[in-house]
């Protein structure tokens, strides 16, 4: 039997499950504080959520952000970081950090960077210089910055990719999740495994039986949002999830829409991370009750409405859909403030509500009712 | 005798004098509320003091924001926002707002713009369409946004200009003063005259009498901060605040550093406004006791204290240098957003310490140690 729950530093609590799916409500225990799930994490890739203050997110409601360990090890440097205090000192956030591990950042460098089995040699993207990142300095890197959640270093499979090619990549993430796990000294912090093989069914269990075996303290679906369509990805949701320990927490990386993490949670995913609400509010596409909006269009010019009248928002409380068209069309710094501080707040309210339903023994009708005001037109 | 002053929208009471110069204290009172002289105020060019929230200008300290009428005129339009409830409900802002007169843009357009005794035709910067204010389009527009105080529409002569020149555009500034004033029909919103006249004393001189006879609620030196030396400045100044009722405000427009406010209020000077801090912060110069402190130098990178240890801003009380620099260097928004907050801060605080030296006699013990911090080398 595994013996690491007994010695895990990541508490997780089973509150509730939903009898229509696999959804479930839990509670997360960290170092520094605890996590309701199923959780949306906001991304503060190089040491900030772009355009939000640490205050601002807590009062969105955000009980863990994400940090990447590729953009903080070139820029300021793991060390300098580690030397002031750690991350969270850093940039004044005190609740929990999760870092990936810099693999899906390396991998997607392209020519600029090679793989063998020690590591990836690659070539930083603001000045070109040489770098290597293995298993060993990855944990090493996220353990400088004071990591509460670590993640194993492993490779991000393209789509569509070879089966050959898969299964090799596979095997190899999965040598690099056993020394991730060997290079840990921070017993503080957790520790992930990262399920791969693609979009092969077989390869999936696969990887999922070794992380399994090796034993971590939660469990993440890598490889997924690469380009496969929604339902090739919740297909090996569906093949992977129902492999993974009830017990411990599921992480699906890199999604996605908020009909992606609808449907996830029905599969039983537990925490989501995604530019997506970030970097849409920057380009003026917001989130509503009844999909996207794009604040940019004429038909907002006059708009005194907010953008969706039953958002609690910041920005929804006081401002007009016609103000936040002004901000975006005069390239305002304020634009991307409310409207980042809109997207956010809506996943994380979203999640909200899905834990408020599953606890509830609403799950079904609460996704029932997502998907019907998705299909009225012309509201938003 | 003036009459104005019984009929003024705008109460300006007189708390205290300083016995070494010519700095006074005093308390305005607009429809919106009170403002302790003298102040500065944050310039929100188009609806948003570029960076920060309005939540954030009251937590440091703004009393009054400034608006600019070319730039809300032309994008939204003024009477976009009259629709949607005037500029304040536009922007959230409750507190007072004094909106300039679009003269000063106006008149940098160059090439795009032609004067005659009408008022200004010009082509907007945004698009190249025609335009034409006057003195009454740009009360109606002032009024239109819900300016508390607004300004007559004048000419901000450049410098170095003929005396001719000088002469014959503050003759036609000051017909225009008296058109702006016969246009206010908002009863509630205070009328400042401008006082112009170039680096000529007896023109700046024969303004002031003009404006004084026509009668405001407030009086403001245009056309300094253009170009001219800083004693030339001071010295039109000397020329002219003492011309101007002590028993009305005095407003300096367009200046300048804080050695400029110190010594404007030294000479008797109740209210300012000025892009300096909020420009200089987008562009990594920030001020402290010591002097400006330019955040990307690499002297910087490793340094855990806050832009300056006696300053009281959100800013320096959760970021250290380091952690602004990386900001800064990264490009990321919350660079402007802490680099903002900073600088309004200090230029804030820096009118309250005046404030307060003014009330206990103690403004020339104040001015002295200004200038010595300035004077301490390598503190910054």
């Amino acid at each position: 039997m595994r013996n690491e729950c007994k010695e895990t530093p990541l508490q997780f609590d089973l509150l509730a499950s939903d009898d229509s799916s696999a959804a479930r409500c839990g509670r997360l225990t960290t170092r520094r504080g605890t996590i309701d799930t199923p959780v949306f994490m906001p991304v503060g890739t190089q040491g900030t959520v772009k355009g939000v203050l640490p205050e601002q997110l807590q009062e969105i409601g955000a009980q863990i952000i994400l940090g990447n360990t590729y953009h903080l090890y070139l820029r300021p440097g793991h060390e300098l970081v580690a030397r002031l205090g750690g991350l969270h000192r850093f940039m004044n956030w005190e609740l929990p950090i999760l870092t990936d591990s810099g693999g899906f950042q390396v991998f997607s460098l392209g020519d600029l960077r090679k793989i063998d089995e020690q590591g990836v040699r690659f070539q930083s993207h603001l000045d070109g210089s040489a770098h290597q990142l293995t298993p060993e300095s990855s944990i090493a890197v996220q353990q400088a910055l004071g990591a509460d959640i670590m993640m194993v270093f492993d490779e991000c499979i393209p789509h569509p990719a070879s089966r050959e090619y898969v299964a090799a990549s596979t095997a190899r993430s999965m040598r690099w999740a056993r020394r991730s796990k060997d290079a840990r000294t921070d017993g503080g912090a957790a520790l992930f495994g990262i399920v791969q093989g693609g979009m092969e069914c077989d390869l999936r269990r696969q990887s999922a039986a070794e992380l399994i075996d090796i034993g971590f303290d939660g469990y993440a679906l890598g490889g997924l949002s690469v380009g496969e369509s929604a339902e090739l990805m919740y297909q090996v949701m569906e093949w992977t999830l129902p492999l993974l320990p009830a017990e411990r927490p599921r992480y699906i990386m890199g999604i996605g829409t908020p009909e992606n993490l609808v449907e996830a949670v029905a599969r039983g995913a537990d925490m989501f991370d995604c530019v997506m609400p970030t970097r849409n509010a920057r380009n003026g596409l917001l989130f509503t009750r009844f999909g996207k909006l794009s604040i940019k269009q004429a038909r907002y010019l006059d708009d005194s409405q907010p953008v969706d009248a039953a958002c609690g928002c910041y920005t929804c409380r006081h401002y007009s859909r016609a103000y936040l068209r002004h901000l975006y069309q005069s390239n305002e710094i304020l634009a991307s403030v409310l409207n980042t501080t809109h997207n956010l707040y809506y996943y994380v309210e979203l999640m909200r509500q899905m834990r408020t339903a599953i606890v509830a023994g609403r799950f079904r009708e609460f996704r029932t009712e997502f998907y019907r005001l998705r299909a009225v037109t012309g509201e938003a």
